[in-house]
């Protein structure tokens, strides 16, 4: 069985060796940084992709076909009417929908042992979907994910099937949901570290 | 470290009986029965819940309240307009939500090994959501579930944000969901006994 990963150290190095270039082109969440770097700081662990949780508004031909999926607004923070609604006029076909997402980090772990303590962990703190993503020899990696959600189908092709008054009242729901994954966040880079001792 | 589960056998059947008293209370989805026989007759797994997906329309107080919701329509199957509205009717207070929930099961594994092998089984039958969700001496449970899912804020206090054809829509691309989920239910319930191999 897979109770480690193969050539960790390596895989690491390369890891950081991406993290850094993603950092200099400025392409990760700003206020997510301070929690990868503390997470990056421990020898049992890296990270491999994250998110700091998003509102967006998105256009897909069909449920589920991110491929061909198309998003006019995304923030990784609380956004304004306003801005939604400039993201709305950009539709044109398929189906549109307002979206919410909370932070999702992945993080490769030494050793199960590793990822079971960072899974229990984040758990603990309100990341209630966290859980482990694959095993293999190749790699263990642990989901970090909260429950923090929207999926709201506005209209289709070119056609809106709400009102300004309704799309008001789901921004203030959707801030309200950032509001609280960003304060998990937050309870989460200060905790972290307790995985070292 | 966590590589079997303890008293694997005792949990078993102990679990099989709490099956049988719910299956003679008709508290098991139908069309998911065949499914929950066809785990429970391989010697590593056993299944400890499962819901077969479903449409639902509820009030909470608020986001994440789960304790305090109340749920005034729950179909594990396509809905009709009048259906939905005739749940809608019975709001009264709190937010009202119109919620899609993809099939979930909870399966527990003998050792982490049959823990993988169904994990990896199930994400490539299209339950790109499955994962690992606990592991300790006590058990290693493996989560089955994919990636449908609406989650649409309807009004609040007995006040409807939405109009009559928006719900129709909304019940339209639920019943899509519903049957896309329900395609990748038989579609496991005909693949899963490839694990007895």
């Amino acid at each position: 069985m897979f109770l480690y990963t193969k050539n960790f150290d390596e895989q690491k190095a390369k890891a950081m060796e991406g993290l850094r270039k993603a950092l200099e082109a400025g392409k990760v969440d700003r206020d997510i940084i301070t929690l990868l770097e503390k997470i990056n700081s421990m020898e049992n662990y890296f990270t491999t992709s994250s998110c700091s949780g998003r509102i967006s508004v998105m256009e897909m031909p069909h449920f589920g076909d991110k491929v061909n999926s198309v998003w006019l607004g995304k923030w990784h923070r609380e956004v304004s009417f306003e801005e939604v609604l400039g993201a709305i006029g950009r539709h044109r076909k398929g189906q549109l929908w307002f979206l919410v997402r909370s932070p999702i980090l992945h993080v490769s772990a030494r050793t199960m042992e590793d990822a079971v303590k960072l899974l229990n962990l984040t758990i603990g703190l309100g990341f209630k979907y966290s859980n482990i993503k694959s095993v293999s020899h190749k790699k263990l990696l642990v989901e970090i994910r909260s429950t923090e959600r929207m999926d709201v189908p506005l209209g289709k092709n070119g056609e809106l099937w709400v009102s300004n008054e309704y799309i008001a009242r789901i921004v203030g729901i959707a801030n309200s949901q950032v509001r609280r994954f960003k304060r998990k966040l937050k309870r989460l880079e200060e905790e972290v570290e307790r995985l070292k001792s």
